[in-house]
């Protein structure tokens, strides 16, 4: 076992070494990026066996510490799983490379010409859970985006996340870059993290990549500036003015499509002049899908398989096959009711009243906003942004999809020919 | 006196009224914004005898209290300084309003229409120094973004500051707009600043504007996220391929134009081949411009009136009429020595070399970098960008001059025809 003080100096090599690569990376050829990543994506191939057999090792002691069933489900690797991984690296090899893009550029009346450029954001921390993935996902779109990466996956997944950590050090060292570019940290001690979160001279950003417990904690005792996706209390809003059969399908995808992912909606509020007209239909619908329907007073009314929904009920993300139904008078108190209660993650008002759906999408406080589609469009691949990150739910720097370019910062780049100020 | 936990309910007060002012401040018309800045600079130049009278009470105190010469003299506001105040917001009004604007917008293959829409960050914090100024420039800047601000100034100007956020106030008022837009924290309590910190559900975010050691302290213990302006050691770097004259001008310019500014040079790197060219004259320039030179050896050689640097005159930002010389071999060493030292601010490259400039210019890891031009020009309105809150020498969100622009963020805007996902 390693003393606190060894994983201190343990942790400030790491992120030295990762400080020093960021010096090459953030000003290397797209070309050479994308040759490692697609030598790491070969590479996870051929260590196919050799990942199983690590992977199977971790799931022995996960069950063991007995893990529940979904988070056994999340650490496993199976030939599929490895094999999105390494297509995950090919396809992240394809994406734009932000770095160096001119975003504006202008002329002062002096002669400067002022340009604003882009460029990676530093060493990223990422810290994650067990799910092996992950490290090959965060560290493909960090090494594209030409940060430098600390990858600390959950403590049962290690031996998996060293398996495809080497992976990616081998693209990297093919590429001729540093392998350090890459880094995971190379102990299962929980005070390394501890340690990330207060090294705010090697690492520019920490993104946890989790559920809302581990994200909350990492934002209260973090240093080092984080960009985090927390919860995804995600609303549908049935106007008055909707189309019943589009408010019905895009409700029961909402929710029922993949329930447990950040941009399923958790809550419907619907438009009083409308409810006894559209409700029955959509309660029918979600409770053939499986769904659990809770609602207040009124809806209860429509349908006696309703459960009643408390206030809490209103503030929280199932994640699971249950939906919560409000009744409200028109869009402002839908408006009212979602900028409380909701996560401003995503969420999406049906109308065929365009002056209504403006109002909504404008005073909407969230990250994402809808009219007429689904909530389960808030990923970046839907969004043609290519692989990301997460969906940050916070407002500064990205918001929404972390993708390559979310990971990136700029630089003003001022051209003269001897001008002096006045 | 108030009592910590009254402090605590008097913030959470501020912090809610912000957050409720903000609902109408984020989506209100460009005029009425505008009318709010033009009125306030009316309500200001109304208030003028009022406000020298608060400001002489301030001042008073003040210097019993022992305030330094240049801290008296931050805190003093005389006709033309209100004028300015009063002049600063008109120029704001004059200026875009970002809140609104599609920064990017796309179609996907479904037919879902993708916008990137600016909108306001939030509520705003900002701590400063007794520079009553200050509480003009923030508010007006706050209110122009669509943001609602909690101002706390320096203890020393608090009467000052109170009366330009009751000017203020005037203006929105006049405005129809809500008076608690912008706030001033209505105690002198330092206790105020700690619960500020805390205050992450009600603030989005605390801009410190001040010296380092405030915004070190702020950094460290803030739970809101911070834009912050550090430390400006900004160096001038002269290769061999520099025009003499302009090498002279510049590092004049770049040193002497303002030494007390975040933008001014501390430290000249030289190349060694044009050391003995450039350095006598350069050096001679400066000292019968007052400057006090300090410098390698090997500089030391060149004039017997240049005194010795140590280590630590690399790492320190004067903000005085005192610079540094360092001779390097080449522009490689040069990139070196100023990410090493330097603050990530702004530096300067003289070279008639295009492609040595272009290393230089993508290797140096600053939010300004320049070719053949002064360090001075680092400012919101040399770049043409009108008032900003401060120079970022941060990388999350806002980097270099922090005005208007930076104080926004987007959302996303989908406008779909009853898409759902597959």
């Amino acid at each position: 076992m390693e003393t606190k003080q060894n994983i201190h100096e343990l942790m400030i090599d790491v992120g030295k070494a990762a400080k020093k690569a960021l010096t090459e990376l953030a000003v290397v050829h797209t070309n050479k990026k994308n040759q490692a990543l697609k030598e790491s994506a070969k590479a996870i191939r051929s260590a196919k066996e050799f990942l199983k057999e690590a992977n199977s090792t971790d799931f022995k002691e996960a069950r063991q510490k007995g893990l529940s069933g979904s988070m056994l489900d999340r650490l496993l690797l199976d030939e599929s799983r490895i094999e999105a991984m390494a297509k995950g690296l090919e396809d992240i090899a394809k994406l734009k490379d932000p770095v160096g893009t001119i975003l504006a550029e202008w002329k002062r009346p002096n002669g400067l010409h002022i340009q604003r450029v882009c460029v990676p954001l530093g060493v990223i921390g990422i810290i994650y859970e067990s799910r092996p993935n992950v490290t090959a996902d965060a560290g493909g779109l960090s090494l594209k985006s030409g940060n430098t990466a600390i990858l600390r996956g959950g403590s049962e997944s290690f031996n998996s996340s060293k398996v495809i950590a080497e992976c990616l050090q081998q693209g990297l060292r093919k590429a001729n870059l540093p392998t350090t570019a890459i880094q995971l940290v190379p102990t299962r001690d929980r005070a390394a993290v501890g340690e990330m979160l207060k090294m705010s001279d090697l690492i520019d950003i920490i993104v946890p990549r989790g559920g809302k417990s581990l994200t909350q904690k990492i934002q209260t005792e973090s240093r080092v500036p984080v960009i985090a996706h927390l919860d995804g209390n995600c609303h549908v809003y049935i106007d008055r003015a909707a189309d019943t059969q589009m408010a019905v399908n895009i409700v029961c995808n909402s929710k029922m499509r993949r329930p447990g992912i950040c941009g399923a909606t958790e809550s419907l509020v619907v438009d009083k002049p409308i409810a006894k007209k559209t409700l029955p239909n959509i309660i029918d619908a979600l409770i053939s899908a499986g769904c659990e329907v809770r609602g207040d007073h009124k809806t209860q009314m429509l349908d006696s398989r309703v459960r009643p929904a408390t206030e809490e009920d209103w503030d929280t993300e199932y994640l699971d096959a249950i939906i919560s139904i409000k009744q409200v008078n028109g869009v402002d108190e839908a408006i009212e009711h979602i900028n409380t209660h909701g996560s401003h993650h995503t969420d999406s008002i049906v109308t065929k009243n365009s002056s209504t759906a403006q109002m909504f999408l404008e005073k909407i406080d969230s990250a994402i906003v809808l009219h007429n589609a689904s909530t389960q469009f808030a990923d970046g691949g839907e969004f043609g942004m290519g692989a990301e990150i997460g969906i940050s739910t916070g407002r500064l720097h990205a918001r929404g999809p972390v993708g390559v370019e979310q990971l990136t910062t700029f630089k003003y780049v001022v051209h003269g020919e001897g001008q002096v100020r006045s």
